[in-house]
């Protein structure tokens, strides 16, 4: 019997529009160039710690196939097999796309704006197809055709997340591989809500730091080994977290 | 019926060791910021020219891989499918890796040292699996065993390529696809020998330029449209032929 390979979640560094504030979901900004050194940090410390992925799976965005290909090239992994999925993309933010959060915090209040931004099932407004940040038109989804979201709560990227999980990542998981998964803030709080079995309250509260590879090792039954898996850099994920912790006040 | 689908052709921009004259073969170099500029620039030719891969194969080789990142950043088609395969790669070149070519035409002389560059079927001598440059160690290689190389000529390339332009990159284009091939000089070179039909001898004075895509539409049994294909910045391929050329004077 083969024995179950290692997960690694790695979210993308710093974009551009997280250094400007604005809400991002699925409009394809770039990494910054803060966030390009936190992706070769993350690839140093799979290196250091001999965590090598056997294959990669990302998002269909640019921030997380950017992430994964530096990171990568810094462990000398950048020769592995990759597989790109849309079920990998961040949470789609609606009508809030492209707006500057501090001034929807003022337009709407705080209960509101929490609200879209914590609650597990309450989706912002759909985005109008024509707004300027809409996918409506980009050729990557086009063959989703209606299954394209306008917009999700958590609770819709929980759903279209793990048939993926199961249909694509626990194959390579069964067969033995280490595999890194290059993904979002959202989808991966999507995947941990289902590996460490943390309920729809409980996880407004769990935030995964940018660019720290974390580890779960699986039992059999695909459980983690150690709940809430292992950050490479434990140090530098507590500080991240906390500082995540303060944003909201 | 699906119309064939259109083949596209780059090969990686310079690398460190060929600005510093060193036979590199399959030791893993990485681009040299020209190399960079390079692919950037022939990411922006297929934009411009409205020449979007829906697919892109390369080697297993960080030269290759990170042209492709960086030309399909470019034509913001980063987030296609990707497979990579050592068949792609550069040719071996046996125990000349990692040797400086004045030097070896220096040691050889001309006639011996122009035999290994180009003739058709002559493999320098095979490289040492202790050498500081054999890939004997390197785990992207360990499932090939005893297939893998340890010196090829351009017909060992042919040889080892076909196979995977039948069986990887036909379908593809026999599904309607775009697919861009990011590889290597001789690699390249053992494709366009078999696309348009160039005998064991004239495949000696074909070179083809770094960074400039290289389209070929084909016909229903795979034959080039227009042989030798159509580069997308005619100007500047005529340019680096002839510059290619020179080197050898």
């Amino acid at each position: 019997m083969v024995e179950l390979g290692t997960l690694v979640l790695l979210r993308h560094g710093q974009s551009t529009w997280n250094a400007e504030n604005l809400f991002t979901g699925w409009v394809d900004v770039p990494l910054s160039e803060q966030g390009e050194a936190e992706a070769r940090r993350g690839g140093a410390l799979l290196k250091d710690s001999g965590l090598l992925p056997d294959i990669v799976h990302t998002s269909l965005m640019r921030r997380a196939i950017s992430t994964a290909n530096l990171a990568l090239d810094a462990a000398d992994r950048h020769w592995i097999p990759v597989k790109r999925d849309w079920r990998l993309n961040e949470r789609h933010y609606g009508a809030l796309q492209g707006k500057n959060k501090k001034e929807t915090l003022d337009q709407y209040g705080e209960e509101q704006f929490m609200l879209w931004r914590r609650s597990y099932d309450t989706p912002p407004p759909p985005i109008d197809p024509d707004d300027e940040f809409s996918q409506a038109h980009d050729p990557r989804y086009a063959d989703l055709g209606d299954k394209a979201p306008l917009t999700e709560c958590l609770k819709d990227v929980v759903e279209r997340l793990l048939p993926y999980w199961e249909s694509e990542i626990v194959p390579d998981l069964r067969a033995g591989k280490t595999v890194l998964v290059a993904a979002h803030g959202n989808s991966l709080r999507a995947l941990v809500k289902h590996l460490d079995g943390i309920s729809d309250a409980d996880i407004a509260g769990l935030n995964i730091p940018t660019g720290i590879p974390l580890r779960y090792d699986l039992t059999d039954d695909l459980k983690p080994v150690t709940p809430g898996g292992l950050y490479l850099d434990p140090e530098a994920a507590k500080e991240a977290a906390a500082a995540v912790a303060n944003q909201g006040r």
